[in-house]
């Protein structure tokens, strides 16, 4: 899926369960497919378990007889949705990511400066300020684990309402990850007016932008709800990928 | 003030406005005589601005003035409350902290190896890990600018409904800092059941540990309301506090 | 200077000095003319003071007349080779830099799988290892203070003979910043050969590579010698551009 | 052994290789005795494999009879020497530290304000600056992967000439790890004359500071060899420690 996700997109079907086969990319590409549907999504990794698929091909069969007799729970993923304006006007359809949108520099530009607003909760506009960088990262609770963890983003337990707004290796080095609510809108712009931006998306799709454009990202409506199984918690799968140690017991106080 | 904060404490006056007068750990000595009242809190810095104490010694007068007009936003804080547990009881009073609770090592101690939990919204309570290090920082999202930033955590702009879990230098280098839920409670306790733990208030307060102690935190009711004057923003304070740059203003598209 | 530094490179006069006038891109461009020469080169910066160009504009007359009458010293500056080679041939001329090579990404491509080795003492290789990631800095203690600081690396004093290794945004997070000695070489290689890499040569030249090439770094002989005004050492840059404190001074001890 | 390292000490023996049982602190711990003779030290970890003990407990009679017929590599590590100082005079014997010296707070005391200084090689002192922060690490590269690594430091190599000098939590953000010349010294003092500093020596042993003290830094002629397998390489020891992956092969160019 290459294009912007369309206001009515998916298929017309009733479905019960959307099981993906692949890592944590493919989990995305279908959430975006599932994200207008009210299908759940059980992701089957059929190499290393990821973040989001947590469920390995041997355990299919099990996996899917809990789903049947209802030993599971599912939790619900909001994604976030960004449109780029220029002029005061919006020059693109919207789009959706689960994980992160990140606006960064391409081709050879080595840096870029980036100016960034966020909204109020009463409806006024605040700059944050403007920093030299390879670029931002806008994030889901759901992306901290994703590239924001690699640009030393912190980790967000599912259920957080907020937004990451994390830098990729700013210049100055006070310049740090950032956690804002999530009903409230980021704004972010070049201020050296570079030819060379791209909007990312969930790391899948790309748009170029004009050094006058404005992404403005926002919570969406848009969600996915991830089956989850008992031994698939979010700390298990932390502990796992991450290599966190268990060790909690300690001898008895005798 | 070196005592738990009591039950009923603070005077039993009619109070319009608390202003303190002293750095950021002076507000935070008054926002406990304050927190069970419902006066709003002006921090007057005497020296350099912190990021509670947002008014200077030669602006008092114009902020009092403003104050009186009306001409300002109250900015509600939660603090966090915490009681040390032994063999299944309580056995301390509660602590509560505006900016953070820190478990760590002291005296010759080089190391510690702590064991977290937190709780969940469906009422269980979930292994999160174990990590030797330096300690833990536990925070309130005023606590990120303080001595979890220093740590490595993120800043949290108020108003997200959060807990801050910092690592104190971890030995593993997976391990990072972690943002729950404001509602879930977080239990930590030493797993290489260590002599020298001490427990410390904002800072300021500090409670030594038994080995088989844990400490549970939750957030309080207690509160605090700050008050904002219109150019004492939360951003125009980091902007300044960590030398960000404003400059987000770039030419016209001519 | 868009192109590869040439073996005889440099006009053929004899130079007392070399101002350059600018910043620290300017000085870096300057410092390739000069690296053939023997003469000293003086960074005047017009805008803000770099880490290269320690003189500001109103100062040009003064530190012109420190360096006439001697009052300056020589900080000699090594800078990096590196080479491109594809199937055991090299398929480029060398390129110098004073900061840093570059190994990244470019395009749209979200992250690279490099693969690091080392020569050792022996004459041996060791293999480093790979890591995903958006690319690697290999720097001079020069750079250390460019693009690697902003990566997470540390700040080199000169005079320390070594390499800085810097992952950029590494997927792993136990891949850090690592110091090789200056008389051992690295190699970098894309493991998942990807089709978009890119080595970037001191911010400013940029080669497209090969999935195949192998870029390979190691110290040159190639050096230029900065001046230093006495008001202009190291620390005192550091201080400047950092904004680290200086207070030094406490009471004595009556 | 917890008293400063004496002039003539260790057993007046012949030996021709000094084994230790346990893991990298034990191994520090003879390598305090072995420091003043000759003999190599052969480091057999018990439990997990660590950075200087890399031989396990299954392989010993391997290790010894590679020993026995010449299959290793001596690895030459040096120590640093510090001494403290009070109105100029020093106050303390030497210690001496293959790992690190660490200043820091201790009992209850939240930050410290230290100011450092470091030799030229022309003989003078130069003022770094000071931070606040929970304290310093002065580390060699041996101690790069110990303390100095989980408080943000980076990797060096074995061989690289220089000590690390690595703050703990900085209040700064702009504090970062400097990496200093090996043959320079460095000074470390309380600016605010804090009464709760200690000087601890390889996380072992401690000295309470007084607050006018000034600890002094230097390389020492002290030294160790430790006995390198050929599959004990520090790349394959820093893999194994830190998860780093190694997958360098690539599919052929056909």
């Amino acid at each position: 899926m290459d294009e912007p996700v369309p206001d009515g997109f998916g298929p017309d079907h009733d479905l019960d369960l959307i099981v993906t086969l692949g890592g944590d990319g493919t989990l995305l590409r279908g959430a975006r497919q599932a994200a207008g549907l009210d299908a759940p999504v059980l992701g089957v990794n059929l190499g290393r378990l990821g973040f989001l698929t947590s469920v390995a091909e041997s355990e299919v069969e099990d996996a899917i007889a809990a789903v049947g007799s209802g030993r599971y729970r599912l939790e619900r993923r909001r994604c976030l949705e960004a449109s780029v304006w220029r002029d005061g006007e919006e020059v693109s359809d919207s789009w959706y990511a689960f994980n992160d949108f990140v606006i960064h520099k391409s081709g050879v530009a080595r840096v870029t400066r980036l100016g960034l607003s966020v909204g109020t909760r009463h409806g006024e506009r605040e700059t944050v300020g403007s920093f030299s960088g390879d670029g931002v990262i806008v994030a889901t609770p759901t992306g901290s684990t994703a590239y924001s963890l690699s640009a030393g983003g912190p980790i967000v337990v599912p259920g957080v309402q907020c937004i990451l707004v994390t830098p990729i290796c700013p210049h100055s080095l006070a310049v740090r990850p950032l956690i804002i609510p999530a009903d409230v809108d980021v704004r972010v712009r070049s201020v050296d007016r570079s030819e060379e931006l791209v909007l990312t998306v969930d790391g899948q799709e790309v748009q170029p932008l004009d050094p006058d454009d404005e992404v403005r990202v926002k919570r969406s409506d848009l969600a996915i709800s991830l089956v989850r199984l008992p031994e698939g918690s979010f700390f298990t799968t932390l502990r796992r990928k991450l290599g966190w140690a268990l060790e909690m017991e300690r001898e008895a106080t005798t």
